[in-house]
């Protein structure tokens, strides 16, 4: 029998993969980077009770342009457990010195793994080959959950945690960002034809929804565009 | 300096767990036992859009029961991946033979992994030195995730994880009923005394609250307290 593909040719149906999407530009990212490799992009987003609820804007926008399958919000209150600024609970720090090594305030405690977790729940679901998640080492030393044995071993539970992994379908943890600089993950997007303009990374923006410039997430973010010798489009038009 | 525990004696501050509390006889069994050993408990509940609601009514008795410190019931909508008869998708089997080994369509995808990272996170913030889940081996052979292997792949991750992890003081995995069948795992909490008509095991109770007795949960609690050579106090006045 011939098909329109032509006589002994099969259409192979695309691999599927759960994005972890934040909004911020990493995730954006390692998402265009495994669309790149062919695979069928399914977004989580999870509404964890941060301050940077606009994030969650950003997340719609970003999974609409990378042309996501489907897009879920899920919410899960980790400000119940307390423990971080990002969920309320103290300052959030500001111009504090960078790559001290030591794990900052708004580190939300076992959040990877809780979003992995939660992921994998999905993969499972949509029968997924694959998670994509934007977590990156160099710009984010003082996170437990951002190193590489953190990611294989999540990989290790998530291939005897499944019915598809306990059947020999190991599921993928596929962290592509995991060794590349801000200014790196920037220059790969670009290559991409990214819209950073629709990402956010501010931890504490302003009700307007503008970042703040001074905590992490944002100097880690203007050092990256500085070093990648490019404008940051979030900041175009407000002035400053 | 003399306190009031004597000279030379520093009152210890008793090792803090978090008890992952379904409202069904294994977590409040599992819960009795790490009592026993003197954890103070951290009684965490996820209300994951499961059918039977009536579970959360429960985890409420045994946690008081229990004397836990806290009792946080957490929102975690998993119905929106699908993928499980136990959150609305298609009818819980019912008379089903047992112990076949195939996994049931009431197997939550992930749903251990989801509750053990949210589990993690609280454990952080509280400073616990262990997890506590009720999770056996015997009867739900069926299950990736309730095998010693998984319960292992776990631990590992915690490790790597965490603040504490990393700084050298590992999380235990505490999984006290995996090698128990439901008649030990009920011999075992008669022997503490444990009120188990506070408890509810039933995958799809009528609107009464009333249980099945014909889902694989209700099946197996019911061989369990006739293996126990023990009458179920949850039956108790229903003239069945």
């Amino acid at each position: 029998m011939t098909t329109p593909e032509g006589p002994g040719l099969k259409a192979q149906s695309p691999q599927r993969a759960v994005l972890l999407l934040s909004g911020g530009l990493d995730s954006y990212t390692a998402g265009a980077i495994a669309r790149d490799e062919g695979y069928e992009l399914y977004a989580l987003t999870v509404r964890y009770g941060q301050r940077h609820a606009r994030e969650i804007e950003a997340a719609h926008s970003v999974a609409r342009d990378l042309g996501a399958v489907r897009h879920i919000v899920l919410d899960v209150n980790l400000a119940a457990f307390g423990g971080s600024s990002l969920v309320g609970e103290g300052e959030v720090s500001k111009d504090r010195t960078l790559d001290d090594g030591r794990i900052p305030a708004t580190y939300v405690p076992a959040r990877n793994t809780i979003f992995l977790s939660l992921a994998l729940g999905w993969a499972e679901v949509v029968g997924a080959d694959a998670i994509i998640v934007g977590i990156n080492a160099l710009d984010y030393s003082g996170y437990p959950d951002c190193r590489p044995e953190y990611v294989e071993a999540f990989e290790r539970l998530a291939t005897v945690a499944t019915k598809a992994g306990v059947e020999g379908r190991p599921l993928k943890i596929s962290a592509p960002l995991l060794h590349l600089s801000k200014a790196d993950i920037i220059r790969r997007g670009l290559a991409f034809g990214l819209s950073y303009g629709l990402t956010h990374s501010c931890y504490d923006p302003a009700p307007s929804g503008h970042p703040c410039g001074r905590c992490d997430s944002c100097r880690l973010r203007a050092r990256g565009f500085h070093e990648a010798g490019a404008d940051d489009d979030a900041l175009a038009g407000d002035g400053s």
